[in-house]
């Protein structure tokens, strides 16, 4: 079967986010490779517009709207981040957005998208079909549904992540990425296979729900209640239809973290890198930092994939 | 009279910093620019080799010593990242290094002074005269005393960090650069000088020890007891001897700002840019911030000195 995605469709959304996302830095850590032993390049998404990646595949998914679908709106359902970065990318485009978050997101998730002008409408992330409100209100209002990873135009935007990395580092021998429904890791492995071929691609999710892992073993998509983990950016119940394939054929392996594990992997980001790393931004960093995944000796890319959290919870994590 | 330094100094320090010292990012931030009306430019020397900018100054007066000097060893006195940058450059250099530091110092910097292999000894900071005990040291032991600010190597080091930051942004209106005893305020303007020419340097110190201030509007230095503030960066009695002409020749203003307004700044830095920032790291961008000077319309560059801070205390101004 044909993948969802070429590195063609990656280059063409780079060019659309030229001048409108930023180009993160990737800063190194002389303390991250003394205890690894590895050369990391982390690539800061938290230093994206709006706190992560998101915006990236957001973006290229509004902008290649028609002018008609345009005027209607854009609807989309998310844990936080998709929802910003379809609010965002909305209101550059000046088009209306309606966002579905889970009640329970972090208030700086929900207050950013509502100040971006979108309608937010809440709902019960463990009780309620968020798939269903959010087609039922497109429908009825018209707009465009922009799932949040398993859509070919978002995915493509998201690789542009692992793009930029792989122009400013050369070859890697790994690239670590967190996912959830996949949509960062699929463009990424396909990045990754044009650009440095040979480059082994690893995904991290949640050790609460492991759906991708055992999706990844059992080769076929898994699908798992919504799981408990500080990681709300990661609490997906299955990969896409359309991302699961590309991480069946271009993804090494997924390795899990607990939520102490990421914990402590935004406590030394914040101690010794400087940086704001959500829970969800966390997991790759994580994997490194534990050993989760053998790295001595070898250039690892890691994608550090938002920085949206309450700063009291952040508090709390540092206290 | 002539000044310290001048910018081939600089130009040089930064020849031998390459490869050496990292090349900081320039980090923007639409929020900023939103609420500044101003195009800010953010030069991160948190993310500096050992955290901070004072790397960039300590490496290049070591390595400039004679084989015979390196033999005997570094003598400092720092109330923290001096004392780091001294440590890491003599780790490198192969060289033994014997820091002076203030016992209340921010335990961080302490232990990473230490785990750079240098030796500690403690003194009251409101007490005990630290250059007094810092030049019996280096006396008895044959020890070469590299100062925190007032020392050309130095200056020209910390000159670098305006240097990249101008090489990327191009001309710019306006620099906001915290102060101390002036060591990076005077490397940087004399860097706006010659790459930007007409670019007003405006230093940035703590409302509790406005002794720069009093000095430049005064016209002569003016010595103040060891001001009390969380900014303990710039905890300095006054300007150095080689800082205070630069400063007078070269920057058109200081400003000053409040510990609650540090902390603010901190916060801010840590929801929306995600960074973490030491408080004098956060005193130009406090200025920026809280309006301290008129910026609205202007490009403006920003020096995010260091990111030092313990964990626990940062999570109390965060909480």
């Amino acid at each position: 079967m044909a993948l969802a995605i070429s590195y063609e469709d990656i280059a063409a959304a780079h060019r659309r986010l030229q001048g409108v996302a930023h180009r993160t830095p990737v800063i190194r850590s002389q303390t991250v490779n003394g205890l690894t032993g590895a050369s990391v390049f982390f690539k800061c998404e938290n230093f994206q517009r709006m706190g992560a990646f998101k915006f990236r595949g957001a973006y290229n998914a509004l902008v290649k709207l028609t002018d008609a679908q345009k005027r209607l709106g854009v609807c989309a359902f998310s844990s936080g981040n998709h929802a910003q970065g379809i609010a965002l990318s909305a209101q550059i485009l000046g088009m209306n957005a309606t966002i579905v978050m889970p009640q329970d997101s972090p208030a700086i998730k929900m207050a950013a998208t509502r100040a971006y002008g979108a309608q937010v409408i809440s709902y019960d992330r463990y009780r309620d079909d968020r798939e269903a409100i959010s087609r039922q209100l497109a429908h009825e209002q018209g707009m465009t549904l922009i799932p949040p990873y398993d859509h070919a135009d978002v995915m493509a935007g998201q690789g542009t992540a692992a793009k930029e990395l792989f122009e400013e580092t050369g070859p890697l021998d790994l690239l670590l990425v967190c996912l959830g429904g996949g949509g960062l890791i699929s463009g990424c492995a396909v990045a990754a296979a044009a650009l440095s071929p040979g480059c082994r691609v690893i995904g991290v999710e949640p050790k609460a729900g492991n759906d991708a892992q055992q999706s990844k073993r059992l080769g076929r998509i898994v699908r798992i209640d919504t799981p408990r983990t500080i990681a709300d950016g990661a609490q997906t119940q299955a990969l896409g239809q359309l991302t699961f394939p590309i991480i069946d054929a271009l993804v090494s392996d997924i390795v899990t973290v607990s939520d102490a594990e990421l914990i402590d992997a935004m406590r030394f980001a914040a101690a010794r890198m400087k940086i704001v790393v959500e829970p969800t931004g966390a997991l790759a960093m994580a994997a490194a930092l534990q050993s989760k995944v053998e790295i001595r000796g070898l250039r690892v890319g890691v994608i550090i994939s938002g920085g949206n959290i309450d700063i009291a919870q952040l508090a709390s994590y540092l206290a």
